[in-house]
């Protein structure tokens, strides 16, 4: 039979909504989601986990309390469990996001930003 | 502080040899892996872990025993822990690796193909 790629570019055709990130694949208890970012987020971390960014378009900056780091197209950072960060996008950025099965895009610290998890495209 | 991005067409620059992954980043208890394939490599399975399979450039095959997918740049498939898959590329193509440490490219089949393991660029 024949397997079927997952391919990021028709993926990220199938949604336009900014900061809700979408599940297209899980390695073990990891998932992979689909995310584009526009604007300010807020501070927060994961307390029991790094997290993985890799850009597939467009510029990203995480900022950190101690500085910062700018991402572009074939970049990727993994930010440190524990760390408090902020990603900011002046334009939209197209972003593969890598964690564990169950990781809110806001951490612990909630509220309005908090987007709904596990959704799979 | 400037944090810096890992830079996957840097990191390629940093070495030719076919076969041989080179680790780029850690999260958590799983690898970041770049690697260059062409030709045929041999079955194998991984009998505790899915393996992620991201093509950042070129065109590559994963044979199984009852098919097969094909991967260009900008496409991503997961192999399932425990299914046995042949990677194949007729001409050179560079891939992102995802899995635990420690896991090896020849599974448990060992051999004259098993590349060393945990080599950081």
């Amino acid at each position: 039979m024949t397997y079927e790629a997952i391919n990021f570019g028709k993926k990220f055709g199938l949604f336009d909504e900014q900061w809700q990130p979408k599940v297209i694949a899980e390695m073990n208890d990891y998932q992979f989601k689909l995310v584009r970012l526009q604007g300010d987020f807020i501070w927060h971390d994961h307390k029991n986990t790094d997290e993985t960014f890799i850009v597939l378009e467009g510029v990203l900056r995480i900022d950190f309390r101690d500085g910062a780091v700018q991402l572009s197209a074939g970049d990727m950072f993994v930010v440190p469990k524990g760390v408090e960060h902020k990603p900011y996008a002046e334009h939209e950025v197209k972003l593969l996001l890598i964690e564990p099965r169950g990781i809110l895009n806001t951490g612990h610290v909630g509220g309005e930003r908090t987007a709904e998890n596990d959704v799979w495209i």
